[in-house]
């Protein structure tokens, strides 16, 4: 049996696009709605066969669902979500695709807390993506071994969770369960300020020297090719966090500068060694 | 007819290695000599078919050769581009394969202008490589599609320098003929200055944070991965330049940090906007 009778997914992007590819892959729903905001993504991502109805409107897409994904724009989800709570059945399950998580946690549940609302949150952050956007580079195996963080607080309800949990596991994805400001602390360093950090890189380049760019450029900014207005989104929903992460980011960043320009080889050295014996025992499993 | 009787690399890791596979399969020299500090690498180079022949001594590897590649860390090129200009044959093209141009070319042509030598310099930087080092990374394709700045200054005799570039456009390069200045300037923006950010990410993420990272982590560090020791050698000879492109790299990220910290949205997506737009124009030709 289908774990889901009807799978509504609001926003079929990259990553909204998917994560339907992945529930009809995987035969986790019986049917799967795509709800647009344009009818010319509607008619892309069914050529796209990403979903297998579209409508724009949400009320038609959410009714009888018995899971509801929000894979808009972060700063877009709680505007999206009102009509969503509204329309939902007793029992169904909402969830996100949310890159910062401590205020829109907080601002879901308080919506679905409210009087009338019969479905019930959980904040979820599958992460993966690419520099790309649009349904047309969604894949079904995108979030195959990728990291997913599924949030939980003290007002969570936990067989939702459970089955929330579950769900991402069975589209492939390494799940994490953390509270919401676990989440953003470790996102800020593991990805937010990578992504600033490779912005500022694109940025400071002069275009004359891009010419003599090899690899190693290409990949260090690989992800300042991503939607800045999305990326803006995500930055400004995570600010306390973010300036955290920076601080740390800049004295480490200070001590090889300063090392370098006071011709300290051994102290450069020594910096260096100590970010590559922590990236290679990661990603590598060597010191 | 092969353009050259007998090659000789002095320092056959990844990048000398390259030069070598890449050298016998375009069928450019009768003969590639290796000549190495360890036994144990002479015996890898051999096993990997690198090099036709391996030897430790300087002096027997560069006798007879026409052209002689140094391709050690870079601060040990002057040391050993002593032995090979006292021991190179009259009208031998001595040329590197260092990532810093200014003070090496200085001292190179010095040295080969000294009385006694009778060999040639030619600076060049070919701009590949990888985070792995050593032969066993050696990839004969590895110089193909690349850059490859070859230097010029007033002292740079012109039929070398033609033969040079000639030579690394056959291994399948993308040569550009710049100052010593002019390259040191540019790959302090292109390659050194991206090298200390991703050091400094890595260096700043605290490690209970990495077991959440993403395509777009690795990607943003993977040069972090490099040689500590060879990248501090190139850092501190390129010292000035590279405290020039920090300035002007801190200046953006600082915008982009303070645009995020006080909530500016507009401005956030702007300067993220101009560095996407930077980079895809050049990367995917589009705006």
């Amino acid at each position: 049996m289908r774990p889901f009778k009807k799978v509504t997914i609001i926003g079929v992007g990259l990553i909204g696009g998917s994560i339907a590819l992945a529930v009809k892959k995987k035969k986790m729903a019986c049917q799967v709605i795509g709800v647009f905001r344009r009818k010319s993504t509607l008619r892309r991502a069914l050529k796209r066969k990403a979903v297998d109805k579209g409508t724009l409107s949400i009320a038609e897409g959410v009714r009888g669902a018995d899971l509801v994904i929000l894979a808009t724009p972060v700063r877009t989800i709680p505007q999206v979500a009102k009509d969503v709570f509204r329309f939902a059945k007793k029992g169904a399950i909402v969830t996100d695709a949310g890159s910062t998580k401590g205020w829109l946690v907080c601002k879901m549940e308080g919506m679905s807390k409210h009087a009338g609302s019969r479905a019930t949150f959980i904040g979820s952050h599958p992460m993966a993506g690419s520099e790309h956007a649009g349904v047309e580079f969604a894949r079904s195996d995108l979030l195959e071994g990728a990291p997913c963080i599924v949030t939980k607080t003290r007002a969570t309800d936990r067989t939702a969770l459970r089955k929330i949990v579950k769900f991402w596991k069975r589209l492939g994805s390494d799940v994490k369960v953390l509270t919401p400001d676990h989440h953003d602390a470790s996102v800020s360093f593991i990805s937010h300020l990578p992504h600033i950090a490779a912005f500022a890189l694109a940025g400071a380049i002069p275009s004359k020297d891009l010419q003599y760019a090899a690899e190693g450029f290409k990949d260090t900014t690989r992800v300042a090719s991503s939607d800045p207005r999305l990326w803006a989104d995500i930055f400004l929903t995570n600010r306390k966090k973010i300036a955290a992460a920076c601080r740390v980011f800049e004295k480490y960043y200070r001590s090889i500068v300063n090392a370098v320009v006071n011709g300290d080889y051994e102290k450069t050295a020594r910096l260096l060694g100590a970010a590559k014996a922590k990236r290679d025992k990661f990603f590598y499993g060597k010191k």
